[in-house]
């Protein structure tokens, strides 16, 4: 366990609600019913950990089984289905409370692939699948293209990146709160700064394809 | 095993041939050939037991090991190639036949979640999941937003009541065939019901949002 | 193992990297950015074998285990990120080269299926998503209907056809790579040629249906 990241359990926490704020909203913006709203929120506040669970083999997912982050979910869900004008004009603090989710998500998933015993590989990619899945899950669920994948936000780079540093410290053997919490900020940050100075990840070298017909079935 | 409703396992043959059959009319629709149209009947029927086999451990899961579901499915999906200009006008039957198949679906998944070990909070998950999963998955391979999600039909909710009402009587200790087969018969006479009476789950509160750009990435 | 079958390693390499390029060009024609090419150069690359390792319970999937495939997918989505425009005019090469993919894929994947002890019938239906799946994935998550299911390019029965002959074989003992690699043949044989001779499946029977309303939530 890693519950020694100071606040970490009060982190995740926010870090799901968040989420399943982010999905609720993407269910209302698509007039989605009050079910759909329900599942959109939880799908994007517990689906990335549902995801590493399941590739890492620890069924069931924290994601049907754990009740806490159940009811977090799907409060989450709730406040935006009743507060969605309100919420809407509090942008900002959002996604810098985002920022720190992706951060401690990411953090505490990479550990978790440690813990279960995979190679360093396959912890840095269930790392970045617990900070960015849910937002997947929700985007394909809601029927759009997942945005972390096209919009040349660093949105998943500063995750993959905090996820080879916890990666690297751990096969070393710094495997302290100190360590881990230096992540957790340094992801935070990195996020944070990138939108604050509008830094971008490149889209394809050298512009648009001319062909328009894919040659793969 | 809950072999023990009467005619369950019958009822649960009905319920993944109905399911293929509307996801094979959806392929139809969309003009899909041949094999898409029984991968997508396949996906409807037994794309809700294969999620919850997933996340609960019962791996390889009933929708590739089973070959009397995978047959059924593989019939149910060639019924609608060869037939569908007379079946789709049998709407009215099958959309009955398909609220059976909700029922059983329902209560078969929770009561598996429950034999597995998980909480009642992820039987109940699981339950909804095996009930209105496929129809999820048939959505997204087809490239719509699932139906469930917006359609405002009575649909998952029915099922979420009888899940729960199963998690109760089943951590009471009521786990006879006849309380099983209640909670059949209520999720199917709730779901009948707000079909002839055009009951509709609500959508979002304070209807739609002023803004259009989102604050998550 | 299946190791036995001549080149087998290299196949499946070869395999990975192609699915890794269809996967990013699917990428950088939407215009994703960096990470999004590598993630669905991955997806297209992987996926099948992800989707088949998690369907019977070989956790950790190669997908996020095996450094060598992942290297090699990653590899794949940066050769097409720098020189998709030369690569794209090679299309004809690449195609044959997918081909011989889905046929190693294909194989490998059913023995797989066999050798974790699913029934018969399981295993096809791991072989063909081991083919095929990562391009359902790739499709998906670009936001696409699964191209594998709409075009009524033999892609999928090939495989279909050669998973059934490995199942076949197995049963009655014949295990030996040359009958393994004789399917191998067989696959890319059929596919290669319905491209040549412009062979296609069927469409639904009958055209399209009347009825634009689905009858089904």
């Amino acid at each position: 366990m890693v519950e020694d990241i100071p606040f970490e359990p009060v982190l995740e926490l926010v870090g799901v609600l968040v989420g399943a704020m982010s999905g609720a909203l993407a269910a209302v913006r698509k007039q989605f019913d009050v079910f759909g709203i329900v599942v959109l929120g939880w799908a994007a506040g517990l689906g990335g950990g549902m995801l590493r669970d399941v590739l890492i083999g620890a069924v069931p997912p924290v994601g049907i089984a754990d009740w806490r982050l159940i009811t977090t979910a799907v409060l989450g869900a709730f406040l935006m289905y009743f507060f969605h004008p309100r919420l809407e004009r509090a942008r900002r603090v959002i996604v810098v409370l985002d920022a720190g989710a992706l951060a401690v998500f990411t953090v505490v998933g990479t550990v978790k692939g440690l813990e279960y015993g995979t190679t360093a590989v396959a912890a840095v990619i269930v790392g970045v699948m617990t900070g960015a899945g849910g937002g997947v899950l929700r985007d394909v669920l809601s029927g759009e293209v997942p945005v972390v994948l096209h919009d040349r936000q660093l949105y998943a780079i500063p995750s993959m990146l905090g996820a080879i540093g916890v990666a690297v410290c751990w096969s070393v053997g710094w495997r302290t709160p100190v360590v881990l919490s230096a992540v957790v900020v340094g992801i935070f940050a990195l996020r944070v700064l990138s939108l604050r100075f509008r830094l971008h990840a490149p889209g394809p070298w050298r512009g648009r394809p001319g062909g328009q017909a894919g040659w793969s079935p």
